[in-house]
């Protein structure tokens, strides 16, 4: 289908083609008219697939989503006026998170600013310092060098977002009236394509290197942990020789993609590092880190407090570091410099830290505890989720207790690809970041999220409803805000439940029944299993808790493992 | 109820102290913890309503709503991370429309950033130059100088936010850890009030309303336009002295507290403008406009094109003329301009452009239109719904169709007071917006919007379910953006349904049904009334619509006012 030419159609559609060719292929948009040339280039360039979402943040999510699942820079595009304010959550993650996310606002031409002109305000640098790059591309005009330009930003903006370091850009693109239609006027513009901007790695300095591998080399007691990382390259194979070669164990999150791809990575961490003899008894003396900020609060203390010699190892040279612990930072793509420490490292002399010994007693105290259950807790939900996906599956963990819940009790399970907004760690927009996910890969997909989650991101449950998305939901309705149980204010002002706990009362099931999703209310853990097991479709798992019993159940998984650890290693 | 002592809750009660003293009365807030203090403070404060709202978009668009209903400065609080970012559509309607919303972000302290500390971003000037003011407060210090400092930033703040011109304002409001609780190190600091800053108006200046006076004395043929104003104040008998010392007659839009106050009133100048002989017979030589920006576009550009001899009255020099079609712009309070218009213009000789009778020949010819409709049309559920509000109530116009409808056909009605977020024209937070209006002030509120906004702000009617909400929300559901239908595009892409008509296909009735509210589906207009009759709770009237048959019973409208208007005046 090629729309009617006009001046706007021929610039939108070269903005579109540039924007493929540097590597686009999924575009977001939502209902508007200002925003039209860009809707129709993008409907009819063929290596674009296009996803209409009714509301902006959900849209923007799903960009998100998608960005990060497939690593390529992902569109979403809104009509003018408070449209392009709704993205502003997705950006700050994906600047937080290095996602390379490209928001496109229409806008109305200069001479309506300023005066009041309907649905018109100051689109410029919109998202202010939260965005690797702004141009605003200017009403177009027939002249060529007009067009070349306009190429040529839509190239840089996508090599900004590519980075390093990744994330998000903002173009503003305004266009006058007609916005669709023949104009009648179009002269003949030579169009050809921008530069083509290769995206470069970053590169660790070989001095640094030496300096970290000789430390290292005198040091047997380290470890080797690896936070939040998206990329779905070979950490896995270049953490195994470092670990090799260092004989330091391997502690990853569940989001690291690491976990679950190298078999004697340690998964039980977090409740291992409670048990006070353990944590003291495995005190490293050297630490090498990966990945974005930790999700468990208990290793990162315990990282901190240990003194060791810390190399953080940054892919774009941001530093995940905030007590300022790291000895050295080597700023350098995490798979070369892995392997280059690999190659560098004698093996240090004397033993290990027992890790391995350590994970082996709290896996099988786990496995006696959850054995124990009927009911499926929240730990065992998250559990019970990763060991019905299998390997190749993806899966959304949304932030405050399901990323924990996953990272602390999921234990081993097949080689899935767990993802997170872990940039500001917001609970919002999770089921449109899953839902991009699903959409730009042919993965299959669940999310796993608390109530809140669910309720703040209605608009992503509506957009995978319309676009019959292949997507299971896993809701744990402990009908409130779960993880301030957690926190001191919990017993600290009699308004604790109106305030902090807030309760939502209402019947989540109606949610999806709205979305028209296949409804699961398992009550029991064979029945959990049985919904897990079900693909095609969009489904909702909904699987009711209460919030004391969680923190309960918690502390009795916790003391669980420590029973199982004893007064060792 | 008094929290524990310690220096965050002595800082945010003096800040909640301050803000309440400079006319606070609502304070939205959301879950979460780095907030602690703020939340706290708020709930302990007597003068200070607390509501509850999940997702933040629409908390702070119930701010706006109750900031908008009220005149008074209202509150939304968010935790630290993108939670502030979710503000950001509403503080964006709130700059354009001069309302005083105060925005307040908890963060952690300075020594958290840039290290990758976990939910810690850059939250200074979040809102870039769309705030009046921002400020950053720095965590709590045990010192007199910051307490005062404090204070009297909030007081400024405040200042800031009621103008003129009015609008949004952000506060940055950093905290240490404890939270909560004592922290048993809290020094005698004396607190007492920062300064009071009253709220000046704009005062028109005296030569320039002399000139205004003796050009409009020279013309008989003239009109006094009203766009949209909140203030409930005096403009109906302002405007009403000043029609009757010029001889005008009055335009006054739905959104502009004149038209349904002021019975003489001029009801149906769109349709009446839209039959180009009455449009041509009716043409003025002077102009005297009130409010923000039409929502009639055959009004404006009546007036664009009219060569007019144009005063533009601006309570706070913002200038709503994108035509740039102004001869004079009176800078000043509307009310106290009007009135001093009124004094010193002399009533030119002549006669008066014919406007009532054209005004009465419309309602005629409309009056038998509806008479003949058997299914409620989206006009008549905008003519319905107003007939069907007492005297003192109140309702919310969705932009997009509501707003067109509501002007352009809803006639004459009972003094029901309508507000509409006409600032940037978006159709998001809408529920939310009229549930703040409601949750505000006592009166009976109603809201008209469509099924997109209604799917937009899904938050916005959890938020109502959840705070027992005496609101009535009228959807009009015609299954996509049915605004679309009227632009050119809609005949020029054969992919127009997917792309802009976008059909939801979601049954709203679960939405009632997730929001417990009262459904209403009226196929008729006796049901209809019989729903919108109804009060008490959270009711939905859900009203089906065909976007095509819409079209055509707009088009059929305009032709029964165009042909009771016959070549006449």
């Amino acid at each position: 289908m090629k729309e009617p030419d006009n001046l706007n159609a021929l610039f939108a559609r070269a903005l579109v083609d540039e924007l493929c060719a540097a590597g686009a292929r999924e575009a977001v948009i939502s209902p508007g008219s200002r925003s039209t040339p860009l809707v129709l280039a993008c409907a009819e360039e063929k290596r674009m697939k296009l996803r209409v979402v009714l509301d902006e943040r959900s849209a923007a999510f799903v960009a998100l989503g998608a960005a990060k699942a497939t690593g390529r820079p992902a569109l979403a595009l809104a009509t003018s006026g408070t449209a392009g304010a709704h993205f502003f959550p997705a950006i700050l993650e994906a600047e937080a998170a290095r996602v390379p996310l490209v928001a496109l606002t229409a806008d109305r031409p200069l001479e309506l600013h300023g005066f009041g002109a309907p649905q018109t305000m100051d689109q410029q640098h919109l998202f202010g310092t939260h965005v690797r790059f702004f141009a605003d591309l200017g009403a177009p005009e027939p002249l060529e060098a007009r067009l070349r330009h306009l190429r040529a930003v839509a190239a840089l903006a996508c090599s900004r977002a590519l980075g390093p370091p990744r994330g998000p850009v903002h173009l503003n693109v305004p266009y006058r009236e007609p916005l669709s239609g023949a104009d009648g006027a179009l002269p003949a513009l030579r169009d050809r394509p921008a530069p083509r901007i290769a995206t470069p790695r970053l590169s660790a300095d070989d001095a640094a290197l030496d300096e970290a591998a000789r430390e290292i080399s005198a040091r047997p007691r380290g470890v080797i942990v690896c936070g939040p990382r998206d990329a779905d390259d070979d950490l896995p194979d270049a953490v195994r020789a470092l670990s090799r070669s260092t004989g330091y164990p391997i502690l990853a999150e569940a989001a690291s993609q690491v976990r679950f791809r190298v078999p004697e990575a340690v998964a039980h961490y977090d409740a291992i590092l409670k048990h006070r003899p353990s944590a003291e008894a495995l005190r490293p003396e050297a630490v090498i880190r990966f990945g974005a900020g930790l999700t468990s609060k208990t290793l990162q203390q315990w990282l901190d407090a240990s003194g060791a010699y810390t190399v953080l190892v940054s892919d774009d040279s941001a530093l995940f570091d905030p007590a300022h612990a790291a000895s050295l930072v080597l700023a350098g793509d995490a798979v070369a410099t892995a392997f280059a420490l690999a190659d560098r490292v004698v093996r240090p002399a004397g033993a290990s830290l027992p890790f391995a010994d350590a994970d082996q007693r709290a896996r099988s105290g786990l496995e006696a505890a959850f054995a124990r259950e009927e009911e499926p807790s929240e730990p065992a939900v998250a559990r019970e989720l990763l060991a019905a996906l299998p390997a190749g599956s993806q899966l959304f963990v949304s932030s405050s207790m399901p990323v924990r819940d996953v990272d602390a009790w999921a234990g081993r399970a097949a080689a899935v690809r767990v993802l997170a907004n872990r940039g500001v760690n917001g609970i919002d927009g999770i089921v449109a970041s899953a839902l991009g996910a699903a959409l730009a890969t042919s993965r299959r997909t669940a999310v796993l999220l608390g109530d809140l989650a669910l309720l703040h991101d209605l608009g992503g449950l509506v957009a995978a409803a319309r676009l019959g998305a292949e997507l299971t939901l896993v809701v744990v309705d402990n009908d409130g805000g779960g993880i301030f149980s957690f926190l001191p204010i919990a017993s600290q002002t009699p308004r604790f439940e109106e305030l902090f706990g807030t309760p939502h009362g209402l019947d989540l099931a109606r949610a999806a029944a709205l979305a028209g999703a296949r409804l699961h209310s398992p009550r029991t853990l064979p029945e959990l299993r049985a919904a897990l097991r079900e693909t095609g479709g969009l489904h909702f798992v909904h699987v009711r808790s209460d919030r004391a019993r969680n923190v309960e159940r918690h502390r009795a998984l916790e003391a669980a493992v420590a029973s199982a650890l004893g007064s060792a290693p």
